[in-house]
Parts: structure tokens; C-alpha cells; sequence
């Protein structure tokens, strides 16, 4: 069965915040394995909110809207709905009591403008709505099934929980679709390559006439690579995404350094944890955020010792030790001031390693020969220390939230392969 | 002029990420005058992609797609531009140069799968990317301008304000559509105050029958009170809602920390700038996260010196020099430990401020005497010091974030009010 979302609101098109419940209602329903082909958001306009329900009959087998189902002006849905299904609405005077008590019970006299909420188009049935007043509503016209349901969060999750998904698997059971198919996702994670290097390595497993599709998701962080697999047995499904997830993994080895939605300072805290390493930090143009990377996991505090934001030159001198002539020298952004920093750090908290970032997230700053992006990261342990040098595009943002994650990597890839990158 | 906003890509359907992108779009779009009247999203299938551009150009004036311009074969946009508006792909010599210029300057082969972001549609015009490799696409079709970007959200936020908006405004000036109709809004941010309490406090200046709509928009790090308004001409409303903004701020005062899109340690930078004052911190739960706040700011280090992660008591005590006992007997986390890490960071930096955040971030480590959640936050300048006390509901990332906004609103309302909150 092929859905599609509808979401109603001027709110949404106007920009200003995110629409989180198409995300809730599409994640129900793929991992229910209907598939969901279509996501429209359509303000507070009956002849919109009409079009988009007529676009949507036409082209899928379930639609969900959300939203404009509560008693003012500009909630319209059911008005779009009486135009779309050519219904009459009609007073339902179960639900009229159930609004009336719900006031009662809390005291407050019922305003008139709520009597809207017991009109219901003709034919259709009421879903019950734990959390609120106005109720669902549900329609079968010709091939569709048709849920309106209302905007507020709690109140369309309950709904879409408890009355439409039910309703959903029971159509599906007795439809003559036969067996579900339900579709399946494994995410492997990359950091430090390129969406195209990727795609040339493993391009000779992508086949068309593979039943697991592949695709490539770059973000800030990393491109992460989503295996699909649509199947009618989940068991089978995921024996053969594992299969499929060992192949990539033969050819990416380390690359890879998480799945589904691991972080990767969740790995990096494990691996810490496990053999029982600590660490301390020393950041200058990330300015703690590598810090809060590492204690965003609950327990980092078995492995994770201090950190310093070390900005100013005379804090790397005071706190590291670092000669005022070799940041005179070799300037703060160098490889040899990262080196200083991490070997600095790591004797101050006495840890395992020590890890150091030094670089110009801008926008100013910059010169020809050290420009904005240039990031030095310094690693040392008991043995020696080594320093790598990136360079990042973008914004300060985006340079230094990948500066963080080009950090945690090199402490990964040093456990994992016991050497530098 | 209406526009439709298209987000290609098969995860939005999924439901395991928020769609950022059509937000971002909806908000330029919206606020430069034109009207969004439908959001589509759609997979990365190449029938049901050039259906949502074919009833797209049936709907509106302009259409703005996100998603699907990258190298590899889930990329399909361009494939849907050919279908629906029957051009030819053609090589653009340029192009690939660009292309093959910028993998030289990173000293890195091209991959020859990126050949393919040279081709473009005939009789289109590349929009350029200052972020990315995948140039954009312009095509105007009868009545439709149609803009194909990238799904990134730094390459696209770029050409959407570099490379479309202009065309886009110049468009409009030489168009005939008349007298145009602007929505304006204005956003007034709080912190650490509820809706409801924001709500009561201004109730009165909502009336149903004014021009200027207010809504409450409650986001993790405080409340952000919207102004829109409706009109023909900019000038005079942004007149009505500098007035109503006034009277605003009459009731709510120094509760409203900054306007659209300021945050808080852009107005706290500011303000340490302009006093010629500078900060030290010291974290414990935040990890990192304050000193990486503060640091958010090109040219913080003008006025922030250093910070220190102290997340073991033995650092506690080496760098903040706080007596073990007293850890011992109040505990890391009270206000005895907090005051003393703020002050011990003004000392070691003999900065003018030290601030500090100690806390139970959990989901472990709480006690009934000190719940998870509990957050104490220190402040020290030159004649006293003092702390506060917070209890942040919600999860570990949620306490973090909410304990390093407080940690700055501390410093704001100390600089404001010259006294604690």
C-alpha cells in the first residue's frame, strides 16, 4: 500500500519551525511496511487543502493528513474534506456529549464555538482522541483510506498509535495484497571521504537488479551509506542486509566506524572504556566542543579526565607548558603548537592520550599560506605523538563541528589500527 | 507570486530525519514577499519526481527543489527535469573544468563519476556553488521559473540566497503582478521563563481584531514570542511592529534577550566587547559545551580567555585549586563547588569574570537530594560571587544545553541589572 502525508498549517510554509509530525507518522508507517511516496504541506486554505486531498486520491492508497481539525476559522479540513468526498456534515450527538462531559469534568463551561467539533462528515467514522477534544476522522471512498487527524503532537500520535494504525493492519490482513512487505534500513556511517570516493569503491556491488538499494548520504559529519531492503519476511531480509553490510565492509574495513545511529563518540568512548584508556583534550579553535562531544555520552567519566580550552597564547603557555618563543615560531595554528598542546595536556591530566585541536575557523584570520578551514590535530601517547593537518571548507560552524569529528576519528583509527591515520 | 517548494530524497520519507531544507527555503522565500502555498516531498524515484514538478508547474509561479543533484545513481533530479520539461542533457565544458579545477586544488583525483555534474539540461543556466562540486539549475518554462539546488543544506542555504533570491527579486520588479502583499515578521527570544508565564504576562495586548498576529513558539533553550503581519507596503508595518515590539518589551523588559535570529552569546559577546570585560569558564556537566558557545562568536577570543573542563575532582582541585575536602563534604555538585570553581577560573585567568556550571546531567546519578537535572551555576567578578540553582527536566542533551544557555543568560542579566538574577 502507498501513502501519502498530508500536513495542514500556514505555519508550515511559512518557515519558521520544522514539521515534526510528517517525520513521526512517516517513520509508523514505513516500519508498518506501507510505503510512503508522497509528503504535501498545504496551509490554512480550503481550496489548497481540497486540491492537495484530490492530488493525493488519485495517486496513493492511504492518505494521512494532520492538522485543521480544531474549532476555529481558520481549521478547515473538515470543510475540504465535505468538498474533496462530496459528504454533508452532520451532528453526532455521541461525540457532542463526550465534548460536553470533557468540560464538565474540568469545570469550565463548554464555549459554543466547540458544538463545531460533533459535525462530522456524512459516512465517516470518529477516531477517539485521548488527549483532546476535536476526533479523528476516517473515510473509505472507492480504493482510498482517508485519516484526518489533529495537528497538536500528543494528540495525532495517541490517534495514529491507537485507532489508525489498527484499522491500517487489519485493511491489510483482509486485503487481497497478500502477505506485508516491510522495508528494512541498515545505515553504515563513514567520516573523512568523499561521497564519490565511496561511491568508487563499492560501485561493483551496486547491481540494479540487486534487491537491496544503496544509497549515499552525505552530511556535515560524514557520508553515511543506506542499505534498503523492501521484503514480505523481515528475518530473511535482515540475514541478507547483513551479507550485504559484510561485503561493504570487506572493501571499507575502518572507514566505517558506526551503524544505524551510532555516534561516533559513542564509539570512541567504547573503545576507551574497553581497554581501559583515558584521555584529556586541549582545543583551541573548537573551543570545548570536542569536550562535549566526549561527555555527551552518560559514563564518559570513567575515561575522559579534563579538558582545556586553551584560546589565548598565555593560556597554552600556563596550562601546557608551551615555550612563548615556539608559539612565536611556529604561530598558534601549527603542527608543531598541536603537538606541544597534546603532549601538554596529557601530561597535565596524567591520561592515556592526549588530543589537541588548533586551527582558523574564521571568518577572519586567514592568510595565503595558513587559510580559513586550516586545522592542526595533535595526538600523543605514551610513545611519541604525531599531528595531521586538514583543511576544512564552509563556515565556522561547519569547520569546526568537522574539526571535532576529524579529532574523534584519529583517536578511533589509532586504537583500531594502533597507528597514525 | 506562489511558490512550491519540492525536497527530493528518499530518507524524508522514511521518517529518520527532519526535512531542514524546506524550512530554510520557506522562511527567504516567505519574508522577501512571496507566497508558499504547497511543500511536496518525494523519493528518489524518477516517475514520482517528475510528477511532483508536473503538478507543480500546473500550480504555481515558481517551484524551488532541493535534493538529488550529486554524483551517484540515486541522484535523479536532473533525469526529471528531462522528463518532465523535455530538454537534452548536454556537457558544459565550463562546468567541468570548475569541477576539475577544484579537485586539483585539493590535490585529489577526480573520481570520474563526478563527469556527470557537468551535464546539464539544455537550454538551462548552471547556478554556481560556492560550498559544492553539483552546480544548480535554472530553467523558465512558459509561466514557470523553475530552480533545481542542492540537497546540503550549506550549498543550497548559498545559492539560495546568492544565486536565486536575486533573480528571483528582479523578476518581481519587472514582472506585472501589481501591488504585492509582504508577510513580515518579528521574533522576540526569552529564556528561562515558561509560555504560559509569557503568556499571562502579556495577555492583554491580544486582541483578536489587531493587525499584528502573536504566537508562542516554545523551543528547547526558552520561548520565542513571533509578531507576523500581513501587508501591501513593507515600511509602514515594519513601523506597526516596531511599536507593537515596544510595547512588548514594556511588560516582558529584560526577559527578551534578542531579536530573529540573535542568540545569546551573540548579545552576551556583545556586551562583554562593548565593557571592554573579559570571561573564564569552568564546566563540569556541559563538558565543553558552554566554552564552545561562547567560542560560536568570530572574535571571542577579544573577550573570552580561556575555559577548563573539569570533569575529575582531581582537576578540580589542580587547576581550580578547590580543597578536596570541601568536595568531599558539599559534594561536585552544590553551590559551595560551584561558587568555587567560578572564582578558582577567575583567578587562573585573571580574567574580570569566571563562570561555572556544575550538575547531574544523568540519565545516571541522581539521588532524591540531587535529582538528575539539578544544575548549579557560579558566577565571580571582582567584589563577590554567587550561584544559582536550576533544576532542567528531560534528557542528557537537554539538560546540557539548557545549563550552558542559563550559564550565559547569568552573565547577561549580571551585565544588564549589575546584580544577580
Amino acid at each position: 500500500m502507498r501513502a501519502e502525508i498530508i500536513t495542514i498549517g500556514d505555519e508550515l510554509l511559512y518557515g519558521q519551525i520544522e514539521d515534526s509530525n510528517s517525520p513521526f507518522v512517516a517513520e509508523k508507517l514505513t516500519s508498518s511496511g506501507l510505503k510512503v511516496v508522497f509528503k504535501t504541506s498545504v496551509g490554512d486554505d480550503i481550496t489548497r487543502i481540497a486540491e492537495a486531498f484530490e492530488t493525493a486520491r488519485s495517486r496513493v492508497d492511504v492518505i494521512i493528513a494532520t492538522g485543521g481539525l480544531g474549532p476555529t476559522s481558520d481549521d478547515l479540513t473538515k470543510k475540504a474534506i465535505v468538498k474533496t468526498f462530496k459528504r454533508n456534515l452532520v451532528l453526532h450527538p455521541e461525540i457532542l456529549k463526550n465534548i460536553e462531559d470533557s468540560f464538565q469534568k474540568r469545570g469550565i463551561p463548554m464555549p459554543s464555538i466547540n458544538q463545531n467539533q460533533a459535525l462530522i462528515p456524512q459516512g465517516t467514522k470518529a477516531l477517539s482522541n485521548l488527549w483532546g477534544i476535536a476526533p479523528g476522522i476516517f473515510l473509505e471512498d472507492e480504493n482510498t483510506l482517508f485519516f484526518a487527524l489533529p495537528g497538536v503532537p500528543v494528540e495525532m500520535q495517541w490517534m495514529l498509535e491507537n485507532e489508525v494504525m489498527p484499522m491500517l493492519r487489519a485493511k491489510r490482513v483482509s486485503g487481497s495484497t497478500g502477505a506485508e512487505s516491510f522495508i528494512l534500513h541498515r545505515k553504515l556511517k563513514t567520516t573523512g571521504i568523499s561521497e564519490s570516493a565511496l561511491f568508487e569503491k563499492i560501485e561493483k556491488l551496486i547491481d540494479p537488479k540487486e534487491e537491496i538499494k544503496i544509497a549515499f548520504l552525505p552530511t556535515l559529519l560524514g557520508v553515511t551509506i543506506r542499505l534498503t531492503m523492501e521484503s514480505e519476511e523481515k528475518d530473511p531480509a535482515e540475514t541478507k542486509l547483513d551479507e550485504y553490510e559484510r561485503k561493504v565492509r570487506e572493501i571499507l574495513g575502518s572507514l566505517i566506524y558506526g551503524v544505524d545511529e551510532q555516534t561516533l563518540e559513542e564509539v570512541v568512548g567504547r573503545l576507551l572504556f574497553e581497554r581501559k584508556k583515558t584521555i584529556a583534550v586541549a582545543e583551541s579553535c573548537t573551543g570545548g566542543l570536542l569536550g562535549s562531544r566526549i561527555t555527551n555520552i552518560s559514563g564518559s567519566s570513567r575515561y575522559f579526565e579534563r579538558g582545556v580550552v586553551t584560546y589565548s597564547n598565555q593560556s597554552k603557555t600556563e596550562l601546557l607548558k608551551i615555550p612563548p618563543e615556539d608559539i612565536e615560531k611556529y604561530g598558534a595554528v601549527s603542527k608543531e603548537i598541536a603537538l606541544l598542546m597534546a603532549e601538554g595536556v596529557r601530561k597535565l591530566a596524567r591520561s592515556d592520550f592526549g588530543l589537541s585541536v588548533t586551527g582558523i575557523a574564521g571568518p577572519t584570520g586567514g592568510t595565503p599560506q595558513k587559510p580559513v578551514g586550516l586545522v592542526y590535530i595533535g595526538f600523543a601517547y605514551e610513545r611519541d605523538s604525531f599531528a595531521e593537518r586538514f583543511i576544512f571548507g564552509q563556515d565556522r560552524r561547519s569547520i569546526r563541528e568537522r574539526a571535532a569529528q576529524a579529532a574523534l576519528n584519529v583517536v578511533r583509527l589509532f586504537m583500531l589500527n594502533g597507528q597514525r591515520i
